[in-house]
């Protein structure tokens, strides 16, 4: 640990060691890690928040957000990793207490790259890939999710989107198939593509398994990534929705605004859905 | 503007220009900085917040924050200041959109110190003090509410402060003098004092001026100071307890934990607040 401190402190990448400072001590963490209320709708983190950071980076401003799931992207752990590669990389995030509990987005344009993302999951030990498959591959995926039992969580984009420009396209693939194809429903995404998130979540139900949760200044193509709670989604409906299908799953913060220095965005997006959690009934 | 962000991109006490990356931008700005439910109970800063920092990084970090009220504290404004500076300052912060609403915490120990204090609220063009009278100075100090129109809202510490080691005791000191002397209920302090915040803003009613908000990690003396929502303060009781009293004022976040590197931590509690008050009805 006393290493990737230091790694920490003395690397250039718009990070400071003050951004850091301090860390969690373990009497805080004792009390803060874990809250009741965090079993339920667990916040978790989209790893495409932290594109423009390494592996100790992301761990440390998870730490300091005492966030401890994630959605690992391929740039911190590339699709044709070898498996002790994958070993390192997922002992380094527990490690750090953060696990990891989904692949993703990966993009399937063809058999090899289906074979190469369920392969890919198994190694890394998560039973969901966060994927956008070509339409005309939805049935060899299916095959692969009843060999793999590995559930295949399609993700939407918005409207500019050709494959998937709003969670009703990839439903309408799915909800025939198997019962562990399913949505990793984008909330900003959607909300683009002027679909409700809440009513979203009602639809689709039981076939939603993972979400990237966000805010966006406006339900239009043109709409901008903004801290939760600043943009126009109507979060406690949202949360009474999830309560209502008892979503199971993470919802994972996907912050895409300020991405060379996410941090307090990420914090104050944290906090507000947090907030409307405690104070939604 | 340009020198000001220069000046900060230069400094080296423990911010970097990344933390500030990037400026909102007016687009963002004009839709997020006045959203219609910040009207009610807005959220505003405890300048002690800020003791690390200079005025422009103070600035810097509340645009970023989306905040512009703020409590000033004498750090940043000396109690002896002249008439010049005292227009100077303000005029800084108001060119950085954040509103001086009071002055405060202000210590008065003798009858001078109440007249500095008075002098300065009016100068600086606020109607709220919060300041820490000692209990024989209380009649003088109603005097000076009535012959200057502003209010004095005395602020409580915790179990350890000898002069107002809870709310009730300064509740009790004013509540049969005028109806400009009232608290600022700080409900982190009051918390480890035994008091619950929700209940006290019930019991003192229209004689709670200004708020600091902040959590802790425990009920008791030796609480600390943590993120909103992570400690063991109940917010949305809190909320509903202030929309029934109907108050008026602002709630302000004194943030104590990770003073020499905050934003994250104000972001969170921010982001918290704000959800609490959007879920709860």
């Amino acid at each position: 640990m006393a290493s990737r401190r230091n790694f920490i402190r003395t690397t250039t990448l718009g990070i400071t060691a003050a951004t850091f400072y301090p860390l969690i001590n373990k009497g805080e963490s004792a009390i803060s890690k874990h809250p009741a209320s965090a079993s339920e709708l667990p916040v978790g983190i989209a790893d495409f928040t932290f594109r423009h950071f390494d592996i100790p980076q992301s761990i440390q401003m998870m730490q300091r957000l005492d966030i401890h799931s994630m959605s690992i992207k391929d740039f911190h752990l590339p699709l044709n990793s070898t498996k002790e590669k994958i070993d390192e990389v997922v002992k380094q995030y527990r490690d750090g207490d953060v696990t990891i509990y989904a692949v993703g987005v990966i993009y399937m344009k063809d058999k090899d790259a289906v074979d190469q993302a369920f392969d890919y999951a198994r190694n890394v030990g998560v039973d969901i890939i966060v994927g956008v498959p070509n339409h005309d591959l939805i049935d060899y995926a299916e095959q692969k999710v009843k060999d793999y039992n590995i559930k295949l969580a399609i993700h939407n984009h918005g409207p500019e989107d050709k494959l998937y420009p709003n969670p009703q396209i990839a439903y309408d693939l799915i909800k025939n198939k198997d019962a562990r194809m399913g949505l990793c429903l984008d909330i900003g995404h959607a909300q683009r593509a002027g679909v409700v998130p809440a009513k979203a979540v009602l639809k689709y139900g039981k076939r939603i398994f993972d979400l990237h949760i966000k805010d966006v200044t406006k339900a239009e193509n043109d709409g901008k990534a903004i801290e939760i709670g600043r943009g126009i989604i109507d979060f406690p409906s949202f949360v009474k929705a999830l309560r209502k299908i008892k979503y199971p799953g993470h919802c994972s913060i996907e912050f895409e605004k300020d991405m060379k220095d996410p941090l307090p965005g990420i914090a104050e997006s944290i906090g507000y859905f947090k907030g409307v959690k405690a104070g939604t009934v």
